[in-house]
Parts: C-alpha cells; structure tokens; sequence
C-alpha cells in the first residue's frame, strides 16, 4: 500500500515572475513529489500548489516552499484582493489514500514545529489540526489579515501562536497550518430554467440550512444552456457521500417534476470515492480497492 | 498516461517443483512487469500465470517464459485433466489500460512470428487475434490436444499454423497465441433459497441463451448462506456493462419477489470498469479517468 498525502500550500505572491519562478523551480526540483497544480493569480496576489506524495516527502517538500516564501516575499508590500496573514500563508494536509486524519494532523504539528524554529514564523494550527474550537475555522485565524495580527499578537491571548514565537515576523508574518480533507466540487445539473428550484435543493442538502453535515451548496443558473445547477463543496466525501448526496438531489428534483440530466466531478478525486459510488449502487461484498488493477500497480511502484 | 497490458500465460506443469521454480524465478528477475498471479494447480498438471506491464516489456517477458517453458517441459510425458496442446500451451494480450484491441492483436502476432521462429513450436491464433472464423473460440483451436494435433498437422489442411512450421514441436507441442477482453469474474447474491430463481435469470442474462453479448452465467446454490447466486463471466465490460448486467438481474428478481443482497467482484477490475460504473449512476458529464487521482500519479511515475 502506498500512503498518499496531498497539500496544498497558497503563497503571498501571484504578480512577480521572478518570485513565482523561484518557488515554482523549488518544488519542481523535487521528483519525489508529483506537482498537480500551481495557479498563480495576480488580482489574488496569490498562488495556489497543490501536489501529492508520500507524508515524509511531501512535508519536506513543503518546508522548502516555506522557506523560499520567507526569504523572498515581503508582507509589507504586499496587497491583494484575498485574505492573507503571512508570506507563505496556508499549509493544508489532506490524507487522500492509506492515511489517516491523524497522521495528517501530526504532520500538521510537526510542520509548524520545525518551520516556525527555523523561521521565527508564528504558526497558527486550524480545522482538523485546531487545538482550540476558534481555531477550526481559518476564516476565524486570519481574520485582521497580516496588518491586523501585527498590531494584536503579543497583546490579545486569543492571538497566541501555537507555535513559534508570540510576535509577527517582520517580513513574513504568520503561517496557517492544518488538516483538511479532501474537497471533491460537485455539481448537478437540472432539466429546469428555474433557479429558484436549484436553490431550494441546494438548501435542503447543504449543512447550513439543515442538510449533510458535509456539504456546501448554491444554487446557480447556467445560462448558456438554459439549465439550473446544484454546485457542492463536498468537504468530507467519507462521511457526506457524493451518492447520497446525488440520490437525495434526485429525489427532491422529483418533486418538482424535474429530472437531473448530468453531474460534473470538478478537478480531481480519489479512487476511494469512486469504489464507495461503485460499493454502494452494486450493493458490492467485501470490495476493496487493491483490486483495482491500477491501484495494484501503482503500489507496486512505491 | 501509461499503457497497461496483462498477460496470462498457462504452462503445461503444475506438479514438478524444480520446473515451477524455474519459470517462476525467470518471471521474477524481471522488474519492469508487475507478477499478479501464479498458481500451479496439481490436479490440472498447470499453473497460470497474470502479470501487468507495458506492451514491450509484456512481450519481452511472455518470451522469457516461452522460451523456459519449451527447454524444460515435455509434452510426451504431460498428463493432467485441463485441455492443452503445448509446453507453453496459451499466451493471451489483453487491453487493460489506454492500449486497443489492435495493439493487442498485433502484440499476439509479433510474439507467434518471433516466438515460432526462435523455437519451431508451431502458432494458432485464438480469440480477438484469430485470422480465420474457426480459431476464435480457443476450445476449438485446442480440440484434439497434443495427442491428436500431433496426428493431424501437415495432414489437414484446418490445422495449419499461423505462424511456424507444418509440423509439431517433438516436445514443446504448440502454442495458442491470443488478444482477448478484460475478464471480470461477477456474482451477484439473491436473498432466496430457490435455485430455479438463479438458473432462470442466468439465463436470461446469458449470450448463449438470448442475453448480452459478452456474458457468460450460471446459476449456483450457496448453502452455508441459504441463498443463491448468479455467478458470471463478464468477457467485455466495455461493451455488456457490469451496471446494466446488475440492474437487469435487479428487475428480474424484482419480478420473483427476490431482493438482490449484494454482489461480487472476485479478483481484479480495471479502473475504468469502476469509472463505468460510477458514470451510469451519476450520470457524469465529461469525466476522464485521470481525474482520479491514483490514475494521475501512476501515469506519472510511468
């Protein structure tokens, strides 16, 4: 079995190609890790990377990114449309296949331990990795952003790093680090022009109006083809699974007179999701995911 | 992406562990391919083997085993209960991962030319790769065995080889060489003691009595369960769908009052059987199966 981790590190630049370049040829430089994404935007200010690898790789992986972000982005000049509190500003770990959410969460710690004696960095751990319930929202920890945290750390307790020192890097500022799990974005298409059908499902099966634990939703029009869309975040597919999602979106849509003509998986998911859709409609026994030829495989390549 | 083709060699030697060892030592060396299976079987005087790779290495291995198979087995001295006509008496190419039918079949020819040429073991080919109507079903081609073909070739004109000389290998007797489909062995468990059930609807979903193209079934008791079960060979799941096989054994038995309890995949899948599956019941719109994650980085690492 081959245990895979994927994070998802966001850093404070997204205009400068120098800087963008630098970072980018820091993970590249790595074949131990498979880069999935890097997205720089520049009304952001901001870059998203994602790539996967096994736990050790991946978070030393990481800690160069970190270090690249801190030795080369200044917050002071920094600006830009998303919230941001820091150089390298999030650090995600995200279990996808033969891990669990603690051994993430222990990465998470063990990051931030190292990256903030390294750096002077303070860390601040959020959603599955939080030690406090304020923390477990990074909405919550960056809130104030960086110009914000620089005036409060050190005076307000609630701003007390879980790790590092208990004031702002100078240049860097302060880095969010956490486990999350996966996010599958998942939307279902619906045989109506009617939005407002469209939203009242996605009130039904979203956790905010009473609906999956697990599930974000909107309501959306798809003008171009004169249908309505269920568009989902689904932020725990093991627990709010995508078929329940999808037969409870079907059935609603039902009552309306209304078929489900299509869904679209956006971006990636894990084979894991895929055996449990599989598990569940052909009410399988005993399956398990080594018995897909390619999972097999790539084991065998570990 | 990466090209995946399985080979399922059988050799005619199942109890002589010196011989066994040999071959299984010659598979063993080599690491491009991945070795899934090997299982010699006493009673049949057998072992089949199952390993994964690309088309070249697939190849250059098949050889390897052939070429061992025809120094160390002699066929005047082989007795065992399984039809078999050669030392090395199958060698199918199958498609399992962005490799064609096509792919497979030229596979099979270049390995007969090669493999007739090194040796003089004369070449039938079987199944997909068959180049007359009267080979594609490989009991056909096998009919006789290494007795009989012994007796007929260079005398009747049906029993000329494909590739190689008119005449049997003293000792190594001849080879079936082949492309075929994936096979997925599928059982599907209804909640009733009455074996009529399970005969009725093998029938129904069976070729041979009016059902789907590419399905083999038959119906069977599962005592210590108390219950019955459609047991199947699936010969083309791309073309008679494990989805549709289910859902009309589901209405079949709906029809007798029967719930379908569950069902089974015994041994290997491919991914995109899976991702099939996963398309029907959510009715996908434009997924690609290197949107799984797993698939992506097996490519990656090919």
């Amino acid at each position: 079995m081959v245990k895979i981790v994927e994070c998802v590190p966001n850093f404070s630049e997204g205009r400068n190609k120098k800087t963008i370049d630098a970072i980018y040829n820091t993970i590249k430089k790595h074949k131990e890790v498979e880069l999935l994404d890097f997205t720089p935007d520049a009304d952001h200010n901001r870059t998203d990377v994602t790539f996967v690898g096994s736990p050790e790789r991946v978070k030393a992986v990481a800690m160069d990114i970190a270090l690249k972000c801190v030795e080369l982005i200044d917050m002071n000049k920094h600006k830009g449309e998303h919230p941001r509190m820091g150089a390298i500003d999030v650090v995600p770990f995200i279990p996808v296949s033969d891990v669990t959410m603690d051994e993430c969460v222990s990465l998470a710690n063990d990051f931030a331990k190292d990256f903030s004696k390294k750096t002077n960095v303070p860390c601040f751990l959020y959603e599955e990795a939080a030690k406090r319930e304020d923390r477990k929202n990074l909405a919550d920890v960056r809130r104030g952003e960086f110009e914000g945290l620089k005036e409060e750390i050190g005076k307000n307790p609630d701003k007390m790093p879980d790790y590092g020192p208990n004031k702002i890097h100078p240049t860097a500022g302060a880095t969010a680090v956490g486990a999350r799990f996966f996010l599958i974005a998942y939307n279902v298409n619906l045989g109506t022009d009617n939005i407002d059908i469209a939203k009242n499902i996605a009130k039904v099966v979203r956790h905010s109006s009473g609906g999956f634990r697990f599930v974000k939703a909107m309501g959306f029009e798809i003008k171009e083809r004169k249908i309505v869309q269920v568009s989902m975040n689904l932020v725990n597919y093991q627990k709010s699974s995508i078929f329940r999602v999808f037969e409870t979106i079907k059935n609603e849509a039902e009552r309306y007179g209304v078929p489900v003509i299509g869904s679209e998986i956006v971006g990636l998911i894990p084979l894991e999701a895929l055996t449990d859709v599989t598990d569940y409609y052909l009410r399988l026994e005993n399956f398990k995911r080594d018995q897909v030829l390619e999972k097999k495989l790539l084991d065998s390549k570990k």
